[in-house]
């Protein structure tokens, strides 16, 4: 729904802009990524880098040991597969560590609950009677003080759906509750975890408080262990529960944006940028979440740069650094390259798991429909429909497509993504490798017959309200 | 294929005992057991005992401070659910405790690993180079001292299917796997888990140690884990691994089966036996494994006693104390009752997880085959069929049949159960409830009619093979 107000508000100052030429694709161009699709299909170059990144680096938390190995596995693996020009960009950050987590039930009904704390929460060990609430209206309603000494416990199962939308207030709940918690004066935050499956795998992510808020221990229970909960609290006794997290946040950490090009034939220094981030969480191996990004694009870059071909401008792959945690890789890019807009003729970040792509879009103006429409065609045998007006730019993307940068959305199906999300259960075993083959071959596609475009697709530099927060 | 040995040897024997009276079951019995079965698969007792089981008192692992709540809420439960006769039996046993367990890869490629100590696992700390077997037999034959220093590691997928033939394979490399480590000099054992599932939640179960080993660290990497291992491995480098357990064997301790009678209104001392058993595993909730098995029997027991006439004999539903790590409630059952055989007209054992049954047979003799073909009948129309020469006693029973009792098998649908069994998911939610309902059902009606049949089914002493180990 945000996505499509800032679509409608970048089209409308677009209107105002002096009319430029009509943006169109060349038929070789046409042919040269049909070839492209029907041979990125069959190849399995995308499943070979998730793979290599998730068993050789594994977990790669923002400002980890492991996250700088990730950093140097990007570099080595784009120089491997032949990128022209890799180099990393630094991003800096609050440093958040994870040691252990445990909860349990005390007294009469004792036993232990499967929970991780949630990004961003203190460390510390709370006991305390709890009380549940059906939402978050409630708890943001619940009088100051009302919660002193008790644990506060929202229990909202998370909606199935293909684009995702049953997200929105599954993170909310985990944004909001904490802050809410704390003001209501609850010495802790239990949330039921925003996701899809029944499993002992709680989902982390990333919370925040309010300004002036003392932080107060916040963590995600399992689904199954949620819904224990809340029949002990049915029973109508007092419920106590011990909490105890050990994390927190611990100085700052440099890590990198790590960058690889195939330069383009004949505007090399006119980039299409695609990307997936880096960073995972710690609990699984960041397979979906998003090693599948990082492998999709790179993936898509490197078969690129195998054609006889090259398109006209520049193929420009990013591994965003600490996504996870703030969009800190993405908003870091915005402001370096923020003066070089026009010199992105348009960019797209895979971050939404491995999932078959389903739809296309992009935020370009009136004159370069022609071209998105010609992109489409060429996209819709690999089972993708042209969805005008739909999607948005992907979250490292954001930033910089608030401030003007073009954007286009390869939606993928995300029916199962929320089963496996910021889950230990986040591993390479989730990824078909045919429908990675697919979302490879979506961005080779996409990103060549962009490249090679006559004309753009409306960067220009603007100040307009970031699409997501 | 054991069981059916067991069945013709069974057989065998009894064709050489003299010629008993033809065992049948009366019209008026026949149509009570109809409007039981109607009542039960509508009937809602089944879920509300698991459910509050699990709910209650969680995790039981047998000798634990819970599994004492555990036979404290089964006295509570019967009696609440109005059985005439409510008693326990003492069932002694060595204690196993877990407290801790970790592991990581180390160096190059660091990262944790998800595991589960195996029941019966000595502790320690252990760091070394991962040898990999693709089955059991390669590790067995790995000579003396070949593996010191090093971690044996087994990776056998296991197969899933409706009647859980898969574990069987699965079972004998979680029990055997440890000793042939040991012989071969391993400082620690690794198994891919037995499991059909594809999630981070290791399963557990019980494994031994040959005589004059000494026992080393041995636990069950999550799927997801064990192929990230194999992965590793493949890379070529030796990949070494750190696995730290604190658990082991701390003398002994004490439980009880525990015992509910509903009295029978002609033939009262006479006693049809079924059951489930109380302990479960620490990791899950013992929902499937054996939740589901206690409720089922004891649902079907509080149906029965309700009904206006009950059937001739008593029944008897017994909580099985200890089955996880050894059948020690069952064996101390069919020690102590084993001079009543004659007394015990059947039994039957539910102990595989909460899948629709969709099988029925048993081991009596020929002239016992008329009554159960009309038990089969009226089991008919709840989806199960009747399969002569299939099937065996359930574990707990076993023990008791080996020495003479006379057995059915209620075949539930295992498709899943593998899924879940022995890990941290085994909780409620992986139980249907309608499923549940029509276990109670086919319990009832089996129940009751061998309860009220004229003859018997076969129970003698005698001395055979026990059919499980």
């Amino acid at each position: 729904m945000l996505a499509t107000v800032l679509a409608a508000s970048i089209a409308a100052a677009q209107a105002a802009t002096p009319a430029a030429q009509t943006t169109t694709i060349s038929p070789a161009a046409i042919q040269h990524a049909t070839q492209l699709r029907d041979k990125a299909v069959a190849d399995d170059t995308g499943y070979k880098i998730v793979e290599s990144l998730t068993t050789e680096v594994g977990p790669r938390m923002a400002g980890s040991e492991a996250d700088a190995r990730a950093v140097a596995w990007a570099v080595a693996k784009f120089k491997s597969l032949g990128y022209d020009k890799v180099w990393t960009e630094p991003v800096t950050f609050p440093k958040w560590v994870r040691t252990s987590e445990h909860a349990q039930v005390l007294g009469d009904h004792a036993q232990p609950l499967t929970l991780t704390a949630l990004g961003g929460s203190p460390g510390g060990t709370v006991e305390g009677e709890v009380v549940r609430f059906a939402d978050l209206k409630s708890l943001q309603e619940a009088p100051a003080g009302s919660l002193k000494g008790k644990i506060a416990f929202i229990d909202v199962p998370m909606e199935r759906a293909k684009d995702g939308s049953g997200y929105g207030m599954g993170s909310q709940i985990r944004g909001r509750g904490p802050s809410a918690a704390a003001k209501a004066g609850a010495s802790a935050y239990l949330m039921r975890s925003a996701g899809t499956d029944s499993h002992r795998n709680p989902h982390t992510g990333i919370t925040r408080f309010d300004d002036g808020l003392t932080p107060i221990p916040s963590a995600a229970l399992a689904t199954p262990d949620a819904e224990q909960l809340s029949r002990l609290v049915a029973l109508g006794k007092p419920i106590r529960v011990k909490v105890a997290l050990d994390v927190g946040w611990t100085g700052e950490a440099t890590s990198y944006n790590v960058i690889g090009e195939m330069r383009g034939r004949s505007k090399p220094d006119e980039v299409v940028v695609i990307g997936g981030h880096l960073d995972s969480w710690d609990l699984g191996t960041g397979a979906i979440d998003d090693g599948a990004g990082v492998a999709i694009a790179m993936g898509a870059g490197k078969l690129i740069g195998d054609m006889k071909q090259r398109p006209a401008r520049t193929i420009r792959v990013v591994a965003f650094a600490n996504e996870e945690q703030g969009l800190y890789g993405g908003r870091a890019y915005a402001e370096k390259h923020g003066p070089d807009v026009r010199k992105h003729q348009i960019g797209a970040e895979s971050d939404f798991g491995a999932g078959r792509i389903y739809a296309f879009s992009t935020g370009a103006p009136e004159r370069a429909l022609g071209a998105v429409k010609q992109i489409a065609d060429v996209l819709a045998p690999l089972g993708i429909a042209y969805t005008p007006g739909e999607g948005g730019p992907g979250p490292d993307i954001s930033p910089f497509a608030g401030n003007g940068l073009a954007w286009a959305a390869l939606r993928q199906d995300g029916t199962d993504y929320f089963d496996y999300h910021h889950t230990p259960d986040d591993t390479l075993d989730k990824i078909d490798p045919k429908a990675l083959a697919q979302n490879v071959a979506a961005y080779a596609v996409f990103a060549y017959l962009a490249a090679d475009a006559q004309g753009d697709f409306g960067s220009e530099a603007k100040k307009v309200t970031p699409p997501r927060e």
